[in-house]
């Protein structure tokens, strides 16, 4: 995985995409210039997840931009995702890299300084920074690490690093502003009007933040 | 697989468990008789998941009991089971095989007669017949199929079968009268004052309503 991968990366969020399918969104995004897209299905079956995925695969493909399978390890297998994206709650580090192979990018949720010292041990391709700040997209969060907790774990951390929760075009500047590589986004691109042109602005704001 | 290991297979449910833990009702269960033990688990995170099922696994190792995992390919293999159960909404049976290779066991729900004739031409290891009735334990799920379904399907298989759905100590002397090779049980197993005791009771109807 390429560090700049992470610039601007799409989690999705079915329930957060006003009825439009997944592919739509996800077609929308990469063209608007999305670096990396995480598939996230915390209710579909098993079933339905594999068949999602392999619905967005073409699309991510096209775009040479990498797909990401939130926590099921089963699925990415299933359909040959470049990844998976990993929480605290998931499969431990070292039984997915067993599982997925040393070629696989691995992304690791980290929810406080202790998470993020143990990643540092691990062979892990990034750390999410999880939540920068609140976020109503996801409800079962830790404490938010904030602008400055931001800054710290940047510096701190031994992988690239991508900030995740409350990621949006007002808050994205900053972030970037501290030497994070990238900003993890939901619904300001899945609930967006146009994903497509949100893609194009938020990214165009990472852009113009990277490395000040 | 041997056929045999399919009477009295335990499907177990941690919310029906008596706040008892799961290791206990299955050690209790695989020294009653037990003859093969599915962990099934709908609402706990990867991580729980697999920490429970590494906790069992010495459990039915120590009794020559397979473990089965419900759904989850990738707890199946992160912990190295004896192989998944998966139904119709689960991964699809060519993908699940092709993760697990030809030596691990795989069992299929049927719903209906049209899912059993696809399951005849897949080399599945057994099919589940379910429900054979209704259950509380089980609220998703299909037309109960009744004696006489069972009598048919049990017919109509190709592979072993073993009778899910409604499993407890006064129907499963006439489920198995009708030819089936096992019986899938679950609350009169996990919910019982004494799960051993219980085992060793619906072994004893099943032992004797063997081949009549």
């Amino acid at each position: 995985m390429k560090r700049e991968q992470l610039r601007l990366y799409l989690v999705t969020d079915s329930g957060l995409s006003l009825g439009r399918p997944l592919e739509e969104i996800v077609g929308e995004a990469v063209a608007g210039g999305v670096t990396m897209v995480q598939l996230r299905e915390k209710e579909a079956s098993t079933r339905d997840f594999v068949e999602l995925a392999l619905r967005l695969k073409p699309v991510c493909k096209a775009a040479g931009v990498p797909l990401i399978i939130n926590d099921r390890i089963d699925v990415a297998l299933a359909v040959g995702a470049d990844g998976v994206h990993i929480g605290q709650s998931d499969m431990p580090y070292e039984v997915a890299r067993k599982l997925l192979g040393p070629d696989k990018i691995i992304g690791l949720s980290v929810e406080n300084f202790e998470d993020l010292e143990v990643a540092n041990g691990l062979n892990v391709d990034y750390v999410g920074i999880s939540p920068v700040y609140g976020t109503p997209t996801k409800t079962d969060t830790a404490e938010p690490f904030g602008l400055e907790g931001l800054r710290k774990a940047v510096e701190l951390s031994a992988h690239p690093t991508v900030a995740i929760g409350g990621m949006n075009a007002s808050t994205i500047g900053a972030v970037m502003g501290v030497g994070t590589d990238g900003v993890a986004v939901v619904s300001a691109i899945c609930s967006a009007p146009s994903p497509r042109e949100a893609s194009q602005e938020l990214l165009k704001i990472v852009n113009s933040n990277l490395g000040r």
